[in-house]
């Protein structure tokens, strides 16, 4: 196989000007005015299918098209799923770009541009690693199917919506699903992800008197909605930092040992994280250290607090409302319907005379932990290592990714979380960056992922 | 003297005619456009004065002028300071009003204009009394002097500087003060407001991390500004509705049986207060009615929250800020500034690990109280029978006027607030007005007042 690795090698120019070319579309989902930009996104992924000969097509939705693509079957091997996303986050503020967000640049070994790491530069290893396959080895070891949307950042409405037809859910069989959209867990630290926290997301709102009262002619007989909030709110943890909702914990494992060790051997300090925080101490559940409170254990936060008066100075009002945004991180096993349901139960016994109260489920998703011991997993890290030249190191991801629960539920099968970034990339902000070295060790660890795959055989 | 009664009844027109006269000048005391109609309106009240022959001066200030006047001195009669203001709020939105706000229109025997009632019209009462005094019998039996300020609707911090001159203080001394910038307990129940809260009004900030973070990927381990602020301004109050800062309620007496059966006697409704509010039940410090919740005991109160995300939909964010604006309301004998000094302890102590706090006073005045039994209540009592032709209540006020704490602290008076105003009035808001009726009475009271404090004789 030394002639795949040789035509990685003698690519590297002609991947990094695929990449650049995908880069000069401003493919931004939220802003209409890029609409056509978009659909020129989704013909541009499409058209790299085509070359290779991929069944392609585009799908329509409500917004915009999923790009979906498959290799020839290979029968009695595995079967992947790429899921990725060719849309990309708005440039602004654009002031703040060294070079133009949508004209890719060269500096310091990276590539700047909008959706270089976030997902153009990631999503696009897998289809070059694919590439690499056909033009060296005349065909891929497995079956690849490509899911390619666009409309990642504005939430995947669309895709979700496709997921729940059972023919779509038939046509992306396959036994695992790999996803570049995440980050290493530091510079020269490549990562395998095996968990991400779920998330209940709610509003509460409450309704005091039919409008602002002046707190010296009303106060001390009405109740104050903005109080009622703070004391229903504070009542949902104790001193300890454990939420008290009836039944939060259930499903929640304590750490295994060996888990606890691996957290530890990944030499993360508090430290750094306080210095990088510009906080003088951390917090949060007793008996965790802050990255086993990030990544294994749930979570409570205010996201956001609104009532009476917020302008400078002094008013003296009796808020009419009050309301708080507010949200869990949930690990695998804790059920968001049944917390909904408890968390009801309390704040309707919380929630004092005087005052309506109305509850909103925002969103919710489960947590995932995909097993350590899965055989995807130690192909994912025998490819990293090869492509990587180094061990990858196991890390769970505090946030949430709600198509990897979706893929779960619908596809039922785990997924490969795969990330080739770095956690500077500015992801989201101006000066958007891709480290080349680390998109073509993408390439590679991804050309090494099919072939390690195509060694577990039939697991279905 | 029935001639004086004679004589008020046969100037009721030109009474009315003089109000119109300065409600016609729109004196909108924050809006810079109208300064000149400010400065306008002083010397209307100035010119009263002077018909009158009084020492009339108006006084500038860095904003808009005092108008300063006093009667001859009356040697062995008791002195009187009539405060009151010449400045009116914003008439926005002007859409509402059905007639013009400075085109006073009468309508079902109301006046109808901004400034009718607030406070140009019961302000006007006492200037009309003296007026009648002289006029039917050639001088008035007291000396009374007059201070009309033109910014009482932009915080009056030019009177407050201007009284911190102990000449001022020696130029304003008087035995009593008169203020009618108020309203009567309800319609045709007029009353003597014997009582005021005082305020202790405070900001706090929370900083915790130096930006917004995403709440998956750091939750849990970063302190929440938010969730902190919501547990501390918890902690302030327990579940009978008592103020847990230590030390609160120093100073602060039972209620005499005598006044708490003055209070029931009103006949005060909790059920019509939850109809107008639109609540399903009051609530307050547990052993005490809403009227006394309302006016006799301290309360805390939140008037503002603000944190992290406050627009539609759901984001993610644990947030770097969280601040809240609250306050207290304080009856005599609390002291505001041992209360903000336990405050503060008490805060600083609750403030958790990670979190940076900002603790701002932003104003505060004394709780009022004058006694029931002073000769100048029962003067007044007796002035607004004949004036109303029926028996003053006496009343409470749950809000703080800060001009009658430091008429208190400057001149060691005490205040006699005799609201000629009915609740429905709508001062502050669109279609403002004053009963002609009230401001009548308002007027006979008045004088009425004059000849009651004079037979007081010399109380210094």
């Amino acid at each position: 196989m030394s002639n795949l690795d040789n035509h990685l090698q003698s690519q590297r120019q002609q991947y990094e000007d695929d990449l650049c070319e995908l880069l000069r579309i401003p493919s931004v989902s939220t802003d209409s005015r890029h609409k056509a930009d978009v659909e020129r996104a989704a013909h541009w992924v499409a058209d790299q299918f085509q070359q290779l000969r991929f069944e392609t097509e585009i799908i329509p939705t409500q917004g915009h098209p999923l790009v979906y693509a498959q290799s020839p079957p290979r029968p009695g091997r595995p079967v992947v799923l790429v899921y990725g996303h060719y849309d990309v986050q708005p440039p602004d503020p654009l002031g703040e770009w060294i070079s133009p967000p949508f004209e890719p640049t060269r500096r310091d070994g990276n590539l700047y541009a909008r959706g270089a790491t976030d997902d153009k530069g990631q999503m696009l290893t897998h289809v070059k690693s694919a590439q690499a396959w056909i033009e060296s080895q005349g065909e891929l070891p497995v079956q690849i199917k490509y899911l390619i949307e666009g409309e990642e950042e504005v939430g995947s409405a669309n895709l979700h919506h496709y997921l729940d037809d059972p023919a779509a859910a038939e046509k992306l069989a396959c036994d695992i699903v790999v996803v570049s959209d995440s980050s290493q867990f530091a510079r020269g630290k490549p990562a395998i992800t095996y968990g991400l926290r779920g998330l209940a997301y709610f509003e509460v709102v409450l309704q005091g008197p039919r409008q602002d009262l002046h707190s010296g002619v009303f106060g001390g007989a009405v109740t104050n909605p903005a109080l009622a909030l703070c004391r229903m709110m504070a009542a949902l943890i104790d001193d300890r930092g454990r939420v008290t909702i009836p039944g939060f914990y259930d499903g929640v494992d304590p750490l295994p040992d060996d888990e606890r060790d691996q957290l530890a051997s990944l030499q993360y300090s508090e430290d750094d994280l306080k210095r990088q925080l510009d906080v003088d101490a951390l917090s949060g559940e007793e008996g965790f250290s802050a990255l086993e409170r990030r990544w294994v254990r749930p979570t409570y936060d205010i996201n956001g607090l609104t009532s009476g008066y917020q302008g400078e100075g002094a008013k003296t009002v009796l808020p009419a409302r009050a309301s708080a945004k507010f949200s869990f991180r949930l690990v695998p096993r804790q059920d968001p319907a049944r917390i909904a349901a408890s968390l009801r139960e309390m704040l309707t016994r919380l929630c004092p005379p005087g005052i309506r109260m109305e509850l909103r489920e925002m969103s919710h998703a489960p947590g995932i932990v995909i097993p350590r011991e899965s055989p995807f997993v130690a192909a994912a890290r025998r490819a990293i290592t090869k492509g990587f030249d180094r061990e990858p190191v196991m890390i769970r991801e505090g946030g949430s990714i709600p198509i990897v629960g979706h893929f779960a539920e619908r596809l039922g099968v785990d997924t490969l979380l795969l990330g080739w970034g770095l956690d500077d990339d500015n992801t989201h902000s101006p000066n958007e960056k891709f480290s080349l070295e680390d998109y073509h060790r993408g390439i590679r660890s991804s050309a090494w992922l099919w072939d390690e795959i195509s060694r577990i055989g039939n697991i279905a």
